[in-house]
């Protein structure tokens, strides 16, 4: 088998692998695709190798079908197309005795703190399965895990039918996140710097304003004077962040989205003049997952739009140097490739 | 009549004034207490001479009887004791008509945007009337508008009984949030800088920690590994705003009290991490007058504690200047001595 490996050293090596048979309880998926997203460029850019031992497979944005049954593993059978909720918690911690176990004081990430999917064969906890209807393709299957952050995303938000919201960011889970809002009744505008990228968004059938612009006067004549209901954080820019809040109504919601490694400026003032909600939003539970698979499968989601390629597993190093340049929006290993 | 005005220049001037009679469904107040609070210094300190037109009659936390009546109101009687929710909205903009008039988008807080109780006759809109029980001082009920401050944050941060909260700054507002805190169920400890204010804190019954100590492994073993359920951030500092996050637990709750006339930095990854809620708070609302009432008549509040002293209308510039420099916790005005 083929298997990919982040080096160190902003280095991806694609080389012959030994399969081993699914432990007890596991199953050994043959991973059809596997996306390509922007904690693994974290990961490639060595921002996190505190976190990941070198070599490691990463990926976490799969599909694939169930290739071989571990001991005790009950109700899957081979040929079963799946996905992976790749969360795997301790179920002791106070967060998991709180109930939310999706983010686990020791949570184990699979495909960051553990093996990944970018591997022709990958062996998974059978607990961690998500079915996939057949009339799914595993391409679009590939977004079941980035669509579940932005149905997390906007769950989080309570964002209620009828509802404004104004999406910073127009990168793959800024579009994400405004189909999800789209498809649960709300009102959408989104926000973004690049020309290339509001063509795309145009070209999907949203309102796309450009930062520079007045978007606070555009959004306050949007709302009727009262601001938008909700306002997500995708872009991961400081100036997103300290302007985000002036989008938002009286009691209206800011959810962050992006990952902000530095602490940024807040406008707290704003915050306690408006009595404003900010939240951070991490993953997905299992409930996010099954409506994100959902939502593929009825067409909701621009899955076509938002692959930009499809590459075999072996040009991995160029898909992620692509990516980094912002070329594209998603990449798909196609992990099959050259395999057979 | 007596009245305080603030005249700019960091000076308050006292000077005989003509008291009018109350207009059509006002009523004039024989103002008996007033309290200087954290806003009155602001004045006072110049920061808000764009929105305080000069001379202005300050003060919105107050006690009194009622003196006469104008034309058209109904259900008050002379001699009848009352304080003032100092809020007007306007009942037509997009936060009004979503029922958050307390925070109207035109709001005039009254004693800051029109005049206040820093006067011995003061015509108020019988509408902003709160009845005052016969059993409660007139000193302690000076205190009613601070304490439906910290009466709406605790709400605002829905804690529950047998909860633990966090509360950073050990000011009046501090205080009165941990004494509502614990009257509602919470388990309270508050972190203070100043030794003198620690001590004093302690005297009242609560935890007090030293900001300098490790206050986040004290926090953590207190709470069994979780962190506290809610942290209210009412210091105004911004090291405290940083650090405010690292005592929340998973999905736990920040109440941004202090007011932050600068951008903060705040940890965005801490936020995100553990999905933290960050909830600005601004005043109160109708609710949070009659039970700040309720608990000040129970002697659930240490008023007496708090009240550092009362001093004639005539020796409010001292006053103002003790509070400024840190002197004092509360101050009253005794707006009537000197008045027979
Ligand atoms: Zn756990
Ligand atoms: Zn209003």
């Amino acid at each position: 088998m083929l298997a990919a490996h982040y080096a160190g050293n902003r280095t991806m090596t694609v080389g012959e692998a030994e399969p081993s048979p699914p432990g007890p309880g596991q199953v050994q998926i043959a991973v059809a695709y596997n996306g390509i997203c922007g904690t693994d460029l974290h990961i490639l850019s060595g921002h996190m190798d505190a976190r990941v031992d070198t070599p490691a497979v990463i990926g976490h944005e799969m599909s694939g079908i169930i290739a071989a049954l571990g001991d005790g593993v009950e109700g899957w059978d081979l040929g079963d197309p799946v996905t992976v909720m790749p969360l795997a918690w301790d179920g002791t911690c106070p967060a998991c005795l709180a109930g939310n176990s999706h983010i686990c004081q020791n949570l184990d990430f699979v495909g960051i703190d553990s093996p990944g999917a970018l591997q022709s064969r990958w062996n998974v906890d059978a607990g961690l399965l998500v079915r996939l209807p057949a009339t799914l393709s595993l391409q679009h299957a590939a977004l079941v895990e980035p669509t579940a952050v932005a149905v997390h995303d906007v769950r989080r938000a309570e964002l209620e039918p009828g509802q404004k919201a104004v999406v910073i960011g127009g990168g793959p889970i800024g579009v994400l996140i405004a189909a999800v809002a789209r498809s649960f009744g709300g009102d959408v505008v989104m926000i973004e710097l690049d020309p290339k990228r509001r063509k795309a968004i145009a070209d999907l059938g949203y309102t796309v304003l450009d930062p520079l612009e007045d978007t606070v006067a555009w959004v306050e004549a949007w709302t009727g004077g009262a601001g938008a209901d909700v306002v997500f954080e995708v872009s991961g820019a400081a100036a997103a962040v300290l302007g985000a809040v002036d989008y938002a109504k009286v009691r209206g919601t800011l959810v962050v989205v992006a990952i902000h490694p530095e602490p940024r400026p807040v406008n707290l003032q704003r915050v306690f003049w408006r009595e404003l909600r900010l939240l951070g939003a991490r993953v997905y539970q299992r409930d996010d997952f099954d409506t994100a698979v959902a939502l593929l499968d009825t067409g909701a989601i621009p899955a076509d739009a938002l692959i930009t390629k499809t590459v075999p597993l072996r040009d991995i190093q160029a898909a992620f140097d692509a990516l980094t340049g912002g070329e594209a929006m998603k990449i798909l290993i196609d992990v099959q490739a050259g395999q057979e």
